[in-house]
């Protein structure tokens, strides 16, 4: 197997999840402390997405220091493709989340002036809190990418 | 390089490829005949994009084609290479405006409650249009993910 920067077990793989979990979690408490993102489903959805990214970034950012410490190596065929599988499905669901998320912000901010007086407030948020998932998901499809080659190339 | 069901060259990839086209171009030709679309950009951005599916997915349909009646060989790295780029650059923009049209859709249909009456036939357009997008969707992740293995496993 193939080593490569960002993969599990290294140091540049545990910082890409630490980035991966603090944006998430960044994300989600900006959202949550916007006044009246329960109105929306896309919203609700972001949480979501960015909850399940922080558990699983937050695990995988255990399981690296566990393997420096210990200097444990976490680069077979079978962890390796288990990794792959939770990180697409993650990285999939985070950019769709942040999509939707941004579409909602934008139909907001552009097409409808919704922005203006007293909602401008509530769009930071929202625009901030987009902002931050679109940074998780960018981590995150870094991390898939390599995951998926290093399965590619045993 | 490994020979996989849907690389570059072969039928079934040639089929991947005219349903990706189709369904990308059913996906703007039911948003165009939808009365209002213009007004938002996330229907806008799912065109432009849609546009672009079409282009790369028929360009590609027209190499299939060729290459499989003059029995060419396209799986050299160079080519695949460039088949990786353009696949997972349509690929993450037609999900990404896929989620942001469906994210606009549900905040109509749902959130706000502005599918009702005069708005129905609108409605039903916008997540017809959405729908075929999401299945345009699916089919290039599967040429992408092909592709990318491809290249990897050489």
């Amino acid at each position: 197997m193939k080593d490569l920067i960002g993969g599990p077990g290294t140091v540049n793989g545990m910082v890409l999840r630490i980035g991966q979990s603090a944006f998430a979690a960044a994300s989600i408490f900006v959202m949550v402390t916007t006044v009246g993102f329960y109105r929306y489903t896309a919203f609700c959805f972001l949480i979501a997405s960015m909850g399940l990214q922080v558990l699983w970034s937050f695990g995988l950012t255990c399981l690296d220091i566990y393997a420096l410490r210990k200097k444990r190596d976490l680069q077979n065929p079978v962890l390796v493709s288990l990794f792959v599988v939770g990180d697409w499905v993650t990285a999939t669901l985070s950019l769709a989340a942040s999509c939707a998320s941004a579409g909602v912000v934008v139909l907001f901010a552009r097409d409808i002036g919704n922005c203006k007086d007293a909602y401008l407030h509530s769009c930071r948020g929202f625009q901030i809190s987009v902002g931050f998932a679109f940074i998780a998901w960018a981590l995150i499809a870094m991390s898939s990418h390599v995951m998926f080659w290093m399965l590619a190339s045993v």
